[in-house]
């Protein structure tokens, strides 16, 4: 079961300001994971008619976040630490789906990964893959 | 001599939707290297009041691309193939500042690292450190 | 079916000094995948009782060699371009397993992940996650 | 000043079981930087005449366990949390050199770079880049 509710991350969600900014949506949460979703706009494009990297490099951190607090409950100050993304293919122009999934969670910090495919794509051919720790504040209410 | 100017630059710039959103500037172009800047905005915050991660990554990815450009020239197809953030410390309400340096420019890929700070911190308590490889298209005339 | 045997992989193993200065063996290829494994010896301790680092990171790169022959053939001369490595557990004092897929083979271009686990304990509970890429060289037989 | 020396340094080595295996030796100590080299060995090259990357991978790492233990001391429990290496250029069969330098020690995690170049080629002609991150234990001694 997943400690945070489409609901309550969708409120979270009104106090990040990249969320609102690129559009992002949740598709699904469960527990250590989340689908998250780039809406497609012609505005991410850069030469080359592929979509930024910032834009998904959003995406990915979104995602994270989404699966930390579906691990954790609502701990809004946990923040990233280090990502690193791979871009593996231009994108089309479509919506992009992350799928994150947490690969351990620890008292302090929780590490994990998003794999990043076009809509219009096969699964198995993935646009990036990230991976990111995100560090989770000690004082937190057991 | 940096083989792009501050005008090209900002011409190319228009055609990058991630400039504009987020308000970027070039504050400096060498070659093989630029300083960049974020200016300071409240809607960049993040609970906790921390500039989002994104944004960072935004500028990190930004600079390299001009870094890119200022040492093989006006090569606008060059696109990032990964980057790895590490974020150090949490940044003030103030402007970012990255200084952008390649470490090598082969003829397929361009590496360098973006150190960030915060205007209103001394350059060595850095807010964030990037790595990241460029991919430079390899039809691009002599 | 994967591109290389076992046989092969083992007679290529010969010129590879780390495989024989660690004692690395295999224990399945697939196509794009292998599990590779680290026989425990107490040499591999550093202080803490903790398996060094480096036998870890030489596991996992060897690792995305076999994986990567399993998917593009006998093509001795991939090297690695990038590995980027996390710590998550202390291992404890027994073999450690290194499971590796690839996420994209490309003409020029393979990556994939690696995740490193202690024999002695769960596969939900890995030592370490690597990312990989290797380089494919360009004049190989077709 | 280092808060370590160098014949400190090489004490605490000897229960390191890397550094005897590879020969690595350490140049010189600075505070929160260090000088360590990887004597050529024929042992090392894989095909192609390339020294193998865990061979890199395993100086970079001690490089920057001395330069993490010349920033705060001899805290031999500091382990590497996460590293990334890109590796650059094929070095000449000839030692390598490692230059590292911390970019933020805190009371929990030290985190820097190391540049590896061939002593047979120029120091703006780097074989690797590496950056790493050291977790330092919460309980040694002030």
């Amino acid at each position: 079961m997943p400690k945070i509710s489409l609901a309550e991350m969708e409120e979270i969600a009104h106090d990040l300001p990249w969320v609102d900014m690129l559009g992002m949506k949740i598709d699904e949460i469960g527990e250590g994971q989340a689908r998250v979703r780039l809406p497609y706009k012609a505005d991410f494009l850069r030469p080359g008619g592929t979509i930024s990297g910032p834009a998904m490099m959003g995406l990915a951190d979104y995602g994270m976040y989404v699966a930390v607090l579906s691990a954790i409950g609502r701990v809004e100050l946990a923040v990233t630490t280090s990502l690193n993304i791979n871009f593996l293919r231009k994108p089309g122009q479509a919506d992009i789906i992350g799928d994150c999934r947490l690969i351990k969670v620890g008292r302090r910090l929780a590490y994990g990964e998003v794999l990043l495919h076009s809509e219009i794509e096969h699964l198995d051919e993935p646009v990036a893959h990230v991976t990111a720790t995100y560090s989770i504040p000690p004082d937190r209410p057991a």
